[in-house]
């Protein structure tokens, strides 16, 4: 198989952290492209901001509706279900079952048919909320199940993976992506200007503070 | 969590296979359901049987769809790509890359949301057609990757994984799940009667001879 192993696709939400994991991968790989999925997410303002940011970016983008997985499963990501820790398994309500794992899934099955060995995450292990396909370990795991599942040398990086938010801000200054996160878009609750209050907007707002720069989408 | 260890799902496609691990299921534990995926597969028809063996078999069926899958790949599965060898790959063309990666991650997902935590699906080793995700070192790093995505204790079952065609033919027999099978689909052309010449129905034919069964669909 004639594998391209300067290539890579990025899982680009829209949000900082994949906006920031996609200059890393520009700076990395000669070929990028990127991938996003539309799960039927409250959120939905942010499938229109990775389309933005990948074409500033100049970088292909291909959308993939998944909107299936909102049937499957009951939480705030996908439905009016109030944002809090869920009292029987102690993981908060925003966490959607098996998401990062389908997302990698299907980002695998696209590379593959393009002969693109190297797929990219910005997933985080320090500043996760508490999502257990954020942790390490779990992409490990699942680098292994895509390599054996389809025969094929996947390498899956997770360039944010020990990062904290305030890192991964100090990162995109670095790598030059600052002036890119004020197309991103990070509230759970689909707002803009973002509504400041639930966990994610908090993150934010403390990762920015702590890095002591200004977010530009306030700006 | 308030997980019910006698439950489990079943990953129904209206197939042979799927049908005897759904009697194989029944039989092992007290609360069944089923899932079946429509990701625009040529051979459509098998959804409608996978819906009907459920009634008779008296079990839930969940449909979800996943079309999208066909948008991310080019194979004989979801297009009309001639059905053979692929000269790059040496994989068969209709090797649909993710599949039942796929199904399995999002299967979990439902499991997830109901706490069921067994999960079967029919693949075989033996008679695999040469699909990677048919292994069974893919279903065990599969099961670890949804466990540790999802922290949750999934058991994934492989009830055929080492078994010829004329074994399984041999065990839905022994399961009563004989007459059942008249209601599956096997053809990859999606045809009925069955075309008897793609390399899903000569498998067919070829267990239920050696079996020294007749086929029921064909009665």
């Amino acid at each position: 198989m004639k594998i391209n192993e300067n290539s890579a696709l990025v899982i680009l939400s829209g949000g900082q952290d994949s906006t920031t994991a996609l200059f890393w991968a520009k700076e990395k790989f000669q070929e990028v492209e990127t991938i996003t999925f539309d799960y039927g997410q409250r959120h939905k303002r942010e499938l229109g901001c990775a389309k933005k940011i990948a074409e500033i970016a100049d970088v292909p983008n291909k959308l993939v509706s998944i909107t299936s997985l909102s049937q499957l499963s009951d939480n705030a990501m996908v439905n009016e279900t109030e944002i809090k820790e869920n009292e029987e398994t102690l993981l908060p309500t925003t966490f959607v079952p098996g998401r990062n794992l389908l997302f990698v899934t299907m980002a695998a099955a696209y590379a593959y048919e393009k002969r693109i060995p190297n797929l990219i995450i910005g997933v985080s292990q320090v500043d996760y909320s508490g999502y257990p396909d954020c942790r390490e370990e779990t992409m490990k795991s699942l680098e292994e199940t895509i390599n054996l599942g389809m025969e094929f040398p996947f390498k899956l990086h997770t360039p944010l993976i020990y990062k904290t938010k305030k890192e991964t801000v100090l990162l995109a200054k670095k790598l030059g992506a600052l002036e890119y996160l004020k197309y991103s878009h990070t509230c759970y609750k689909g707002k803009f200007p973002p509504c400041g209050e639930c966990p994610a907007c908090k993150l934010r707002t403390k990762g920015f503070e702590e890095a002591g720069i200004a977010d530009p989408l306030l700006l």
